[in-house]
């Protein structure tokens, strides 16, 4: 049987980060990135919530858990499609991608993460941080598949 | 006198990168950062033309160039703010931070830039990259002027 693996573009807070523009842009790459895995955004009231939600799943393979953090590890798109092509070999059944609350997050959560992620030096506001891991997680599904969009680049 | 510097976020291309989002997120930004230094967009056929209008201004002390390059330095938000903060002290009247051509930038226009500039180690879109750097120069008005949004992410 063919092994589906799930992106998820989470988001802890009462609403999705940013204006219009930004939910439309980061909703047109989680559909793109659909063409390769299933992808698709979920809110998560609180940290705890999410952290609830990634134990939850009882008999099954937890969530890989990749939390967006400024004192995280940098990678090129292609390490970071890289490593997600391994979970996805070693039969993760979802990773979901988070970005945090305003306040950062706990270490409880820190801990939690398989994978924290800067996505680079500078500080971006939350809704383009979101922004930029969705074109990120549609860019990995291109490289994982051969699909010419990130030599394009 | 008071001395203005002017912000010129520049694209390379015949059209502004990324659908009317992109464009409206990118406007956006550039009308806040008015707020504290007159911004605008601007955009060039070609990297040719570009580079004549960075040498055109005779009489007049030429723009400074800032070219968003993969091999370019990576900085923090504050300090790409210390660098803008450093020019206007020193009296420059425009900086033109320009995202390239698809083909990326030539050796020439290598030279001519005062600063080549690497947003992180991810391969992003050219729309995404020129957003991102909306945002950052948006951000680079509010530190320099102590305004709180910096502090609030």
């Amino acid at each position: 049987m063919l092994h589906f693996m799930e992106l998820i573009l989470a988001h802890v807070g009462a609403r999705i980060p940013g204006g219009d523009e930004f939910r439309t842009l980061s909703e047109l790459y989680l559909q793109r990135a659909s063409a390769f895995m299933p992808s698709e955004a979920m809110g998560f009231r609180s940290e705890q919530n999410l952290l609830e939600w990634l134990e939850r799943k009882s008999g099954r393979m937890l969530p890989v858990a990749v939390l967006l953090d400024s004192r995280g590890r940098q990678m090129t798109s292609e390490a970071f499609a890289g490593w997600i092509g391994e979970r996805r070999d070693q039969g993760a059944r979802q990773i979901a991608f988070a970005v945090g609350p305003a306040s950062g997050w706990s270490d409880e959560a820190r801990r939690r993460a398989q994978l924290l992620l800067s996505l680079g030096p500078m500080t971006m506001a939350h809704a383009l941080a979101r922004l930029v891991l969705a074109e990120q997680i549609y860019r990995a599904c291109t490289i994982l598949a051969g699909h010419p969009y990130h030599s394009g680049h």
